[in-house]
């Protein structure tokens, strides 16, 4: 497939369009995208196409795309699906660059669908660059094209950018963000993502000088792996706001059904939103406030807020919400608390953060003043504030003949604006629904006037402290990545290479469960530390062996249809004798023999004995979409019971090794817990890096799991350990 | 104080007030609650007092209470705070047996107020219940009294009570619940509660036969237990709603400054809602959508949701969001998914849940059948249809000429109406906002229109997916306790009272903790099976006690300075010999001398070893406003590392302590885990039913700590304990 990023241009700026489908019937499909693009004041050649028809719209119609008698830049094609292929194998043979297929019925639709788009995979092969199907196109202000339907769409640009895979809720986000304030440098509603998909777009997007925010809405991915490397490498470099739904069971299935998506796992997302830093989004108010946020504050904001309440119950809301959404509401400074004290009354308010002014009228010198003194305490990031601004009726309702005249209320208006301006520090302001009965619709109308008028002066209005909190600590997750190098040291070791033990493996060709020697002998070739093992086939050969390798000793069943050895008496730990040795051999034989009669016993492995230390696991397990997930947390048998356990997506960076360690509840336990001294945390890191390292190139691995890895003060050693290959691999 | 609650109907049902603070000014707090009064068309007799002027609104002004020549129900007090106690006790004197105290500055603001506070609490104790101080006061429909600002409320009563500290809030929540379509009981607004709190509110309100549900913002509680008690004995018979704020470090800070309340911990709360089954609100917005969803469906709903949408991203969003929320989205019976088949186009849909029916303006026909399949399938407790209703103005938008008229508008929105009354199955309605522009604030009236039009019929109408699947999680934790027994087997054990080893332990009064071997000596009088450990002073002792109580044994340092006995080399394990037994008590002492110079050396407790099990731990700590909370869970010297714990409030029922055990994640060890047998559940259960009963009848026990407890499959057995009393208890 082509992924050149460079042709996705003739879909934001055609120079030409032909819109195939596009009937006489002004209800048609086409007929509405011509009319939308004539509504929009497209300012390029349209060109319509059907298999009949004259005219539509004042347009000739031509009977197929190779009757246009000049180069067509894009081509729309919105006509039943069965009928898609034949028309681009005709926009190939017109040489058509790039195609936008709006039309339905594909692999979101059953077996036949399925076959249909992956011919349009294909011919796409061929040289044509295909958006869709199932999609509603693209919009982009600075080339004058629009979704259908969108022909009503502001014609001013702006730097947010949104994919969405559904053509309704490219749409429906489009439009209702307009409403706040948003405007959009390109849409696209890329539906099944056939040939363009979302790395495409998200590539694309991150290069485009018209974009400061990438925004998405998606139900899945097509290619996992290579969305995660962009956005890793874009950490930091513009906001990356993904609303990825389908995450829970019921929602991935009817993603599937929707647009043919695989939406993916909970914990592979988890990992991609920690690496990435991507700002997850929840629902769509949470993804509208968060490119709100950034329309103001384009580099986001830092975590430190001031909340200004004209109110007490609100300190408390707002103080919760902040703490919830993960933000800080730090201490003001000694000399901000006095300057605030001098300003106002000693009793119903409070000087501390979060600050009651007590009144929500306040004179204007008071808020000026207030807002003056948080402002310059440089404990604070950013001051939000909340019940100060109301309408006038609302104002009246609550105060009476003390509420604010129309003037008033216009000055009062000015001062947040004019404090950010002279501090430059962020403000956002809070701006409830007082009343929503059908009678108080003046109401929500003022609201209205009153955030756009902000919005305007850059400062973003939210309708709770919920959201507004959700939004800011949205804004403070980029504000963090913001200059900081990217973390891509990603670790190669070239002993991961060309590991002869696994070559000999899997010429064995046993099966696909590698027995526990043989997978250390392939991670000790990987460089991971491992106790050393041996196979004895007789008692008298396992008496040899633990001499060599010295006591104590531990012996193990070895058989590939015994998973848990323990579990059958395969197990026996601290031989300190030859005469322990041989007592343990015949009790393993026996006990294995009873309990699992079918088991091909092939011996018993020997080892030493690891001293005794924290027992850990480190795993690797293939995700569809995504590639290897590593994994680490606290080993042993318990690892399925408490779950104690971090994931990442590989390669990992020294900087993914790091926190993934500080992730898990048990790093209390290797930090040093109970005057115990902290295990060598470095050591682990490396470890995890060579694991990532080898699983990258090794791609035949299906599933590894070391469990436990004894962790010490001074390095860690890894105890047992299976990896399993894939079968496909192995039968050659 | 008296906590009779009969005398509550005179804050509701007044039929004469005297408002004393309401002097000539108009603008005066009084003269305003006389307006209020007015306006609301308070039917009683009103007395106007204060210490100057001749008449306000019409009303004479009296210099006192006790110049009214006639009866007095209720005084409202708005004075400031320091004349409060001298008018106080007027009431008093005047026989007047209620009084709401609307003043501020009181406990929410120092020293003074607390004080002032204490005198009001005084006085009360004389014969006057008293509302507030730092309050709004009450507005009850049906007893023509309101809260100020709330002379225009609706006379029009309604089922939801609502109690809030906050004053701004009982206002804000109560009037912006009102435009939702929801009506009212009884709303109080009980600022400190100094005398009258959030328990005899929720007791009167839970007695009230005008009340349905209750519902209530609280910032703390005066009466934890109370309140705790109270509303595990209604579980099952009103929904107890409860926007708890201040659970964060901010939030709790910010509710001591605003109502000087305690907000309590997380931990506690979190035990509260999981014994009571109240249903915890997070935002105002919930609260609201709750009482919406009540006042629609007084009993709730079931979990088992339908989604039917028009368009595949609504079922995606919203099977997300159902799950979330803890609902059920199950599968349709075959025969739903035939007659759905039967109705619904092939392509661009989805027969199954969530349903997809393609078009968002289906045929009248078509909707009408796609609702009875669905209401008719009895794996579905509830339908919620998103987007197939809009205003005229977005379906002309989005369909164009194929949008419905206004008639055939009229006609749509009569189907789930009639397919609810003919089904007798609750449907709920999601009508997005679809544009939020100043230019476009017509569709928002026209969806407040259709949203009262559906509430009218008694369809909840919500504004978001999150919203909507919330309320009806909400809705659904109400009905799973309908009906139910209320589980008030408190277990009382005979054993927990009169404990001697506790009594002769605080006789010897050497310290506020116990030693192991006092703790388990006290504990095995209360029931519980602990390892027999006996104390040795001396070598010889020890041996002669293991010989005793049978080997193998475990020896333990005891020392009232050292908690962590096995950090200092002070716990041997598996001593099978006299001579095993006589190393470890020189090995024991001279470690501890080596390691703890200090430490005042009691003697080395001697003890049975007990086989391998489950650790487990089981503890008690006070709270300060609910009394013992009970905790269970993963025990050893894990336990703080990993958390896996589990809490509640004593004292405990049965279902409490059966449900607790199920919570924390080692339950799968507890079930049986790789073919271990399952460990004696039934034995975990008494014992923590034994410790509740305990603690409760032992007040002095400040905390308790089991740890570990073995648990086996033929009981569990206590291996180290130890208590800590309270210091003012001990020094008699």
């Amino acid at each position: 497939m082509n992924n050149g990023i460079k042709d996705l241009d003739l879909f934001f700026y055609p120079r030409s369009i032909a819109i195939v489908g596009a009937s006489e019937a002004l209800n048609s499909y086409g007929a509405r995208y011509i009319q939308a693009l004539l509504d929009f004041g497209y300012t390029g050649r349209i060109y319509a196409v059907n298999h009949n028809g004259n005219e539509v719209l004042g347009y000739k119609i031509y009977r197929t795309v190779l009757d246009i008698p000049d180069s067509v830049d894009l081509a729309a094609i919105c006509v039943p699906n069965r009928f898609v292929p034949e028309i681009l194998r005709s926009c190939v043979k017109k040489q058509i660059p790039a195609a936008i297929v709006l039309s339905a019925g594909f692999s979101e639709s059953g077996e036949e669908g399925r076959r249909l788009e992956q011919e349009i995979v294909e011919i796409a092969a061929q040289g044509i660059r295909v958006m869709g199907p199932n999609c509603f196109g693209t919009y982009c202000p600075a080339g004058g094209i629009t979704i259908v339907p969108g022909g009503h769409f502001p014609r001013e640009g702006g730097g947010i950018a949104l994919i969405a895979q559904s053509g309704q809720l490219s749409e429906g986000i489009t439009g209702r963000s307009f409403g706040e304030g948003i405007r959009f440098s390109k849409v696209a509603s890329y539906g099944n993502a056939c040939n363009i998909n979302e790395a495409d777009l998200l590539e694309y997007l991150m290069q485009d000088k018209e974009t400061r925010v990438f925004s998405a809405y998606l139900e899945g991915v097509k290619n996992g792996k290579r969305f995660f490397e962009i956005a890793r490498q874009n950490d930091g470099k513009k906001p990356v706001v993904l609303w990825k739904v389908g995450l829970t069971r019921s929602g991935s299935a009817a993603a599937t059904s929707h647009t043919g998506s695989m939406a993916g796992g909970s914990t592979t997302w988890d990992a991609f939103f920690r690496q990435t830093h991507a700002i997850k989004i929840n629902t769509m108010e949470e993804l509208i406030d968060t490119n709100v946020g950034f329309s103001c504050l384009p580099s986001g904001c830092g975590k430190r807020v001031a909340l200004v309440s004209g109110g007490g119950a609100g300190t408390v809301i707002g103080a919760d919400a902040c703490e919830n959404a993960g933000l800080l509401m730090p201490a003001f400074s000694a000399q901000t608390e006095n300057q605030l004290r001098a300003v106002l009354p000693a009793v119903g308010t409070s000087v501390r953060n979060p600050l009651d002014i007590g009144n929500p009228h306040p004179p204007l010198a008071q808020l000026n003043a207030v807002l003056e003194a948080v402002a310059s305490d440089e404990n604070i990031d950013v001051i939000v504030i909340r019940r100060i601004f109301f309408s006038i009726k609302v104002s009246k309702f609550f105060s009476g003949t003390a509420a604010p005249s129309f003037e008033e209320q216009e000055q009062l208006l000015q001062i947040p604006i004019s404090v950010k301006n002279k501090y430059q520090k962020p403000i956002v302001i809070i701006l409830t629904e007082e009343l929503t009965g059908v009678g108080d619709i003046d109401l929500e109308l003022e609201r209205r006037k009153i955030r756009d008028y902000f919005f305007s002066h850059g400062i973003p209005v939210y309708l709770t402290e919920h959201r507004a909190f959700t939004a800011l600590a949205n804004l403070s997750r980029f504000k963090e990545r913001v200059g900081r190098p990217v973390a891509l040291q990603i670790h190669t070791s070239s002993q991961s290479r060309q590991n002869t033990a696994l070559s000999k493996a899997l010429k064995d060709g046993r099966g696909v469960l590698l027995d526990e020697i043989q997978s250390k002998e392939i991670l000790k070739e990987a460089g991971i530390n491992v106790t050393e093992t041996v196979i004895a086939r007789s008692k008298e050969e396992a008496v040899k062996i633990s001499q060599t390798i010295g006591f104590p000793v531990v012996m193990k069943i070895v058989s590939p249809q015994i998973t848990h050895k323990s579990d059958v008496g395969g197990v026996k730990l601290g031989l300190k004798t030859a005469r322990q040795v041989e007592g343990a051999y015949d009790d393993i034989i026996s006990s294995v023999r009873r309990n699992v009669p079918d088991a091909l016993i092939e011996g018993v492995a020997v080892q030493q004995m690891a001293r005794s230390g924290v027992e850990l696991v480190i795993g690797a397990t293939k995700d569809p979409q995504f590639g290897y997930l590593i994994m680490f947390g606290l080993g042993g048998t318990l690892v399925e019971v408490l779950q104690d356990v971090a994931f990442r997506i590989s390669p990992l960076t020294g900087e993914d090794a790091a926190e993934m360690i500080r992730q898990v509840k048990c790093y209390r336990l290797l930090k040093g817990f109970r005057g115990q001294p902290p295990v060598d945390i470095a050591a682990l890191e490396n470890m995890l890096l060579k694991v990532s390292s080898f699983v990258e190139n090794n791609p035949v691995i299906k599933e590894l799991d070391i469990n436990p890895i004894i962790a010490y003060s001074d390095g860690a050693v890894a105890v047992d350990a299976r990896i399993i290959v894939e079968r496909e691999d192995i039968q050659h």
